[in-house]
């Protein structure tokens, strides 16, 4: 039985954990969640620490989202680089997934891009857990996670 | 019983280790406090680094303000990297609360501004330790500190 | 027998672990691959990690193509800090070998730049590990990896 | 007896550690002084790291200047960064006194900016190690070192 | 019998690490060289690393020279990092010595500069580990590597 952590944050305006844990659920089984909320993003590296620490899950989801300010980019990014230090540490991944308050026009389309960010986040963390080798044959093809898929350069690999 | 950690700077002009402690003790019981001041924010992580190593707390409060200048940011970056840093090694909290100068319009603004932050930056300390579920139930909710909560996109989740 | 990790993602738009893994195989024998597939640049680190702790592979090569938005370059940024603090970690090498989409001018020229690059620097992996003495005779002499060699300032060292 | 490690630069133009040691002879007894010389600011984490861990003192002061160049801020926010870094590790305060060339409009004007500011780092070296409730005292008072006080914004606390 | 490790680059335009090692074999005896060429200045960190672990070198000169675009120097800031960390972990002096192809104006003052820093880098890490105090009577003297000496504000200390 693996177990995965989903850290979220009160700062966010969409219940990204809902959707990610949601999209966990309907992958496959085999795993049991652990959750943290913290208040900001810059509290999810030491939520995933601990989710690693105390309730040894495998695999972290760190979910959030930064405003739009000038200073909310530096907050994200001081988290991005706590959220690597920790992953390098422990020797287990975490999926960052941020939607910036700012990638959207309005509000619908901020929850739109979260919802979707959050399910396909969650998506190649089961991958990453479950079916390593479903990211492998997909190396190179240009996905992307809450907008279209860039797509390979060449169609033919 | 519980102990937790206050940093806070003789370079702030607001006393913030003051509001932050009257609202922990408003707050509950079932914890000890310690107190460390430091001359500047960059002092704050090595203060945090010893509340965990020497006083055994189970989180710290680091207190700060940043001036107006460039250079200060820079400062608070750097800050904000040592405190991350901090907190991972220890897998304990450190619920950052910096207010910068030019958030505030003026030294009235600047002073309710720092004892707001403080304060809720406080209640949210004492959530972590005593009240997740707390923290949870307002998952995605948008709160803020110090400025209105911008709430979230949807009002039913 | 080497070991050598190769560590790629779904992100990038072309086939960069298969350049680099047909050159390192054209370049000798005398090592086994590894191969993981992560989602994107930032988790890079970890997969490298990974390799070395649990394939316990003695060099890896981190393959990776960030998009053309000013936020790709910081996830890039943050991401050769986590392969940087692996490496140093781990006390092995990593060859980096990152392409900016904004690199190319359209997807021809793309392919062409990651292919080449690719190439080169699987091409200085096995070096390190199999012919150091190689890399040595041609220090200082500028070379470069998906581009033209600058060359050494005097041509007579 | 407490051990007190004083670090400064030969790129730095006035000898900011002469200043720093007067001031601690002056400020009381009971501490030793050790002192290592090092090129420039990137040196300085390295020589603390030392002074801690081969010379054993308690806390660590770092002098250096950076130059007026933007790359001399680069080196200033790396070199901030590493002294941050070993101070955590260590679990010791090393208190950084850094005079840009570009404060000071010309050379007197920087003596005398780069002697207040080392003097009255000093003193906080001083009062962190002897004194912390003098610290205390002053938290929240806006005090400032190498210009002149900011104050709090009440004058009451 | 001491030993210095010195590691540089095939990216670099000037054969830095042989100024370097003559000024070394001038200055004096009593140590060692260990050398390790690696493809860019990214790769330093781990160089180095290696040098201490492996080799056991007692200080380390990393040589490099990044390139005149935008992006050499965000590469330069990370190899920056790595070396200071590398440095503090190990406790041991990392001497960096960079050059930047755009701080000069054509190939022979490229190639001047870069001999010059690369002599003067290597006469303090001599100094460093043979002779300290000569580095202590020099601190706060405006000394600089590769141009000439700033000087000290006042002439008569």
């Amino acid at each position: 039985m693996k177990k995965i952590g989903v850290a979220d944050t009160t700062f966010a305006r969409v219940d990204m954990a809902g959707h990610a844990t949601r999209t966990l659920e309907r992958a496959g089984t085999g795993f049991r969640l652990f959750r943290r909320t913290v208040p900001g993003i810059k509290d999810l590296p030491v939520a995933c620490r601990q989710l690693f620490a105390q309730d040894k899950v495998d695999l972290c989801i760190a979910l959030g989202m930064p405003g739009k300010a000038e200073y909310d980019k530096v907050c994200a990014h001081e988290a991005s680089l706590g959220l690597m230090f920790t992953g390098v540490l422990e020797a287990k991944p975490i999926i960052e997934c941020f939607v910036f308050e700012g990638e959207a026009a309005d509000g619908k389309e901020l929850e739109h891009l979260a919802r979707r960010r959050a399910e396909e986040h969650a998506q190649n963390a089961y991958d990453l857990l479950f079916r390593p080798q479903r990211l492998k044959r997909h190396a190179g093809e240009g996905l992307r996670q809450g907008f279209d898929d860039a797509g390979p350069v060449r169609r033919s690999k």
